[in-house]
């Protein structure tokens, strides 16, 4: 149970709508190919502004997920 | 007026909603022990995932109170 | 199209609502006086904590413009 | 001798003449409840501004004490 | 089994053997007056040095805790 | 009284007596040009040595005002 | 011989023995699918402790492998 | 001579050649506003990519500068 | 056009002539087995020397691509 | 005039009366084996206490020499 | 007793073994020429990795020493 | 061949004419006194700027060597 290991890879999520949910975007498009996602951690959150407001908020993210099978 | 101390702590709050709601929760259970809570910062926005979703956010924060009586 | 060339300044918004409101608070503030706008990032997630519960938010966001003519 | 265990606790002072103070008056107000202080460490000098001038200073510290009997 | 709110504390562990003594040596302390420790995170590992060899071993971690009931 | 948003700049003060003056000496340059200063926060204590001696402290600063009219 | 292409991948192993042994099982792991393997560097230093012991160490690294043919 | 104040602002400067010239790019465009420019740091080495190859270096700096008249 | 999802990966490209060099040889490595690059971020500048002169140059990196079909 | 090169020692000085004095005490003692001292960078500012309050002050920072003859 | 100054270097040790003995492997080639050595600080674990598993340990830090007669 | 000591000194080299040059210049500086030296790490790119132009670049590195005999 104790020796297991992780991969944990470094995506960015967007949304036109908030920050939490670019973090829920990126981590959809994580699981369509990733298997065994266990947690996220925030690393910057940023966005694009137009016209004088956000455009779409970028959330990037590390995810780790288990390799043991 | 001026020679105030604070003291800080540091809390990590959950939540199944989102990433305010976590905060909000850690300065809830903060108040029920601790008087006069000041401030609090951010320190890291994490959180579980389960079945390719996220099950619950965890933000650590410090959280500040005065000192003086 | 190439050698462009932007300017970063640095605000704090603040929000009784919620730290995506901050956000949004400090934006508007800029876009009324700098034009061209074009991304931000979030520096420090803080707030002011009255009676055991959130007052404000405060966001500091380092926000980016255009300097061409 | 060696096998000590050690707890710091963050805290910030202020003060309104000068930075050293600030320090000074948060480990004095420390050592009112916590015995055996053995260290500090500044991590961060801020301070307050009235009317164009410093109102008063803040220094936020780690105070570390020995945990043992 | 979601909204959970934790606590961390800063210590300070040390050991004559190695370093991974040092942080057993913590969190053993820790354990006699903190229930429910959950976590550990190692933020700095330091010695002191007397007659050209290694003293002791001291290693700083934050020790993380449930405060539900 | 909770929208406020604030801008800071980045100021570097200098001083041949001391770190705390050079401070004093930044925040009395920007009180000059900008009025409703709020806060500061020391990023940076430096300086230049001639003939073995500090020849001036320079201490980098950021210091935020209301942008509130 | 000089313009070689390397990539680094970023994994957690855990131990209940030591932290070492962590570091050597995410090593090991990684071995199994990634051939040409050069270089790691720790990053963070972690663990689960329960009924006030060490139940398993966690150690995030980056491994660093060739690319080239 | 001693008791001088400098401004440092953020700039970002890009080129389709290379890391120096988007730094170049940066100050002379700020030296067409900015007078007494003293000093640069680069914060950010950055760029885009097209068709798998560079189209433009963005480099971020802090540019410092005299406030003295 | 707003909910894209991107990947970044750490490379480390290297240079017998400089480092802008070591920085296109890690895109141009990357290009050839990932489509959609469209962004990099330097993390490191490195090198080896031998008999008193740089050998080659190393340069740690971030590339990032789209995840979108 | 532009080819210098410098080099930068680390150092910590104490002082029983306040931090900037154990700055000038270090940078003494570095004049005694050191010609061309050029500037100072404060690292870290710490001290000891016993019986409750500060017994000296340890400030550590770099100091930069030339290397030209 | 209190105005003394001391200086820091930083070391790499290497070791086949493990972590620590990188770390004793360092200290003990400083002794051999510095005198008076106080304290170490670890900055930085990292190693080779050799036909799938680690071929010897690296480990770097700041080694510090009075500078006092 | 594995129980190396390294050393590391910092470093400040200056050119005219770019970077890179400023980095050769250091380490060419270096390798007069110091041998076997094996790497460098930049730490910082600055420069001067003089009528708003850059007069030289300054970068800072840490240039590491063998103690072995």
């Amino acid at each position: 149970m104790s020796d297991h290991v992780y991969k944990a890879v470094e995506l960015t999520g967007s949304s036109t709508e908030n920050s939490d949910e670019a973090i829920r975007n990126a981590i959809a498009k994580a699981a369509k190919t990733l298997h065994k996602l266990r947690w996220f951690e925030v690393t910057d959150i940023r966005g694009h502004i137009e016209d004088g407001a956000i455009a779409h908020w970028q959330v990037s993210l590390k995810v780790g997920f288990s390799l043991d099978a």
